[in-house]
């Protein structure tokens, strides 16, 4: 574990130079907390990397994003919710350069150091009238990360934010991030939008190693319905105001910032599971003595988003063969006679034997708002940790009436 | 399209030679219509082939069954509902090798030529006893073929049954089946049981291949909640009295049987999807011009399971996005500019742009029994379909106390 604080109240601009602002610029219904459009923007130009959806279809956004990110060098980020930017035509990429470009304009940086991002309905246009005067009339702040931690939420309930600080080789250097998940989340990525930013100084291409490292044992492991977004853009930006030696792969303190990103994504990744669409409960995945990391992964990752697991945790129902049945369609080794199975702390199954157990008790210790389960396959030494959340009634309502 | 007639009332005892019963035995609470133990019998030895599931954790009577088909003859399957002996350590095997031995003594024929299955709830050992006094009580008849279709119910909501006659080179052959889905439903195999018989004499190895090819069309293409169950099991027996000249691979009317029995399968397919659990409407899923036929199956497959196409569909929401994003993360071949898709008649995007529409008028479109969802990914000559059904607050409200 790396050895770090969390700042009270952090976010996004909590790092050293970095300014935000989310308003509401009629892209969605209005309500009173409602923001659908927002800057992220440093003050230096930035380190930066980023990681996009492995969909075949893409977000106009994600095509621009990758092109843009190839220079390894970014100073703002704007974005949108409400609408997708997705399956438009060519409409789509005139939009998002258009956005980057206003961006730009505003700020007094090259289009080129922006990023736009965007997320909602898919197939719809965006509403370029409305983002032109926005981003017209938004005004960078300090504070404006929570604001721009609103701006990115659809059907999210409360924005996902954090920041933490941690010393770096006599340094104090501040990570923040904010993310936005809900619905069609899975992996690669496991997160619709999700901004990092620091004030570490690190080389681009370590910092993108990092990021993938981060990313993959915590958004990739959130699955809240089994479907990838194309939008899914992940980007982290550094511009080394904190004043350490600059951070590459193997210097010292390279470990260190390493681990604190991953804990700060574990973070938005459980954050994102426990406010998934019509979630009662946090569903938490581990598997242990698995052969490899890829089986752990799967095997975690399949059982967390087995519908009849998330149904059975939302009914406190202990019907634990569903998670065995989940284990075996993984795609991972697994061997019945093996398997130790535990739902929070009660042991549904001993070394593939079921456990007698009193169903009262077992329906009990499952009524509470964060169900573990926790599976040791004995086969070797990889594990892995999977992040989803139950499957209630309420998350049918949601998703039967979203563009209606 | 193979020409044949459908036999009314058909069932799996319709073709010649074939006696069932199906009796409540007390495994399952009890109701008027209830059923939970079954036995199918032919009064020759058939020729058989029978299908597996692909999960790695696997029923007894799939571990059994496994070495029993190897001898290509069987005579008779016992089978129960209720519990799916599964996951309950070496008692497991001990028990589905005694049903067999059980229904073998009452039949008067070899345990070596009886095949069991089961299907209820996963880490409940088998009430040997109420089996035992079960199996003695049967009566078999003609048209035990409906009790037994009761019999192998968990689920669902009605039995599906179906036969088919045909002529062969001047013979009348005739092929019924019955089978069981509702929930834990995705391939492979994607039905929990059926049997398939048919009076045909059929050489056993071409028996299996036609098996292979109907399944992989109908029972491998359906998906209730993407999770496939460790009980999965599929069996045709064929007994040879309607004297037509042994069917094998290449003979005259091989093609004719080969088809008639994908028509059957499909129907049974069509069948569990419509009775998925929580169903209001089945989706049929049509894949055209794909690269690949395995592209088209991935495509039309992974839009029929999304969780978010199916409370759409639910909700009469014209949210063409998630079909398009499904499709994206498929792992087929997609070029978004080229795909054209329809729900019902109205068309929603066209060679990759959204079409605009009066929604009303869609919603209206949606709001039918079945949805036919067309994509036309204009890169191929593969086409494939599949079968789903949407996801209600019922589905979630069905799963979330199934034990308890």
């Amino acid at each position: 574990m790396a050895e770090y604080r969390v700042i009270p109240e952090g976010t996004v601009t909590s790092p050293k130079g970095f300014l935000a602002a989310g308003i509401y610029a009629g892209l969605k219904v209005f309500g009173e907390e409602k923001r659908d459009l927002g800057l992220l923007f440093s003050e230096e130009l930035c380190d930066a990397a980023a990681l996009f959806t492995s969909n075949e279809i893409k977000g106009a956004h994600v095509v621009l994003g990758q092109q843009r990110i190839q220079g390894k060098k970014l100073q703002a980020v704007v974005v949108n919710s409400g609408s997708a930017n997705t399956c438009v035509g060519e409409q789509g990429l005139v939009d998002a350069t258009e956005m980057t470009e206003l961006a730009a304009k505003k700020l007094g940086v090259l289009a080129g150091h922006v990023i736009a991002a965007s997320t909602g309905v898919i197939g719809v246009e965006l509403p370029m009238a409305l983002i032109r005067q926005g981003v017209e009339k938004m005004e960078l702040s300090k504070e404006g990360g929570h604001e721009l931690a609103r701006a990115i939420m659809t059907t999210d309930t409360h924005p996902k934010e954090l920041a933490i600080a941690l010393e770096i080789e006599g340094k104090e250097v501040t990570i923040g991030g904010i993310a936005k998940g809900s619905g069609m989340i899975h992996p690669n990525m496991a997160t619709l939008l999700c901004f990092l930013t620091t004030d570490a100084s690190i080389e681009a291409d370590f910092l993108h190693e990092a990021l993938k490292e981060a990313v993959d044992a915590s958004l990739n492991m959130v699955t809240v319905d089994s479907d990838t977004s194309p939008n899914d853009t992940v980007v982290i930006m550094a511009n080394g105001r904190a004043g350490n030696e600059r951070l590459k792969k193997g210097a010292l303190g390279a470990d260190i910032f390493q681990e604190a990103l991953a804990e700060l994504c574990i973070h938005l990744a459980e954050e994102i599971a426990r406010d998934g669409e019509g979630a009662s409960k946090l569903i938490k995945v581990g598997v242990e003595g698995a052969e490899s990391l890829a089986d752990a992964r799967a095997a975690a990752l399949t059982v967390a988003g087995s519908a009849l697991v998330k149904t059975a945790v939302y009914g406190n129902d202990p019907n634990w063969g569903r998670i065995i049945a989940a284990l075996g369609r993984s795609g991972a080794r697994v061997d019945e006679s093996q398997i130790t199975l535990y739902i929070n702390e009660f042991c549904a199954m001993d070394k593939g034997l079921p456990v007698s157990f009193y169903k009262e008790a077992a329906v009990q210790a499952m009524n509470r708002p964060e169900i573990y389960i926790r599976v040791l396959l004995h086969l070797g030494d990889a594990s892995a940790t999977a992040w989803s959340c139950d499957l209630s009634q309420e998350y049918v309502t949601i998703n039967s009436a979203y563009t209606t």
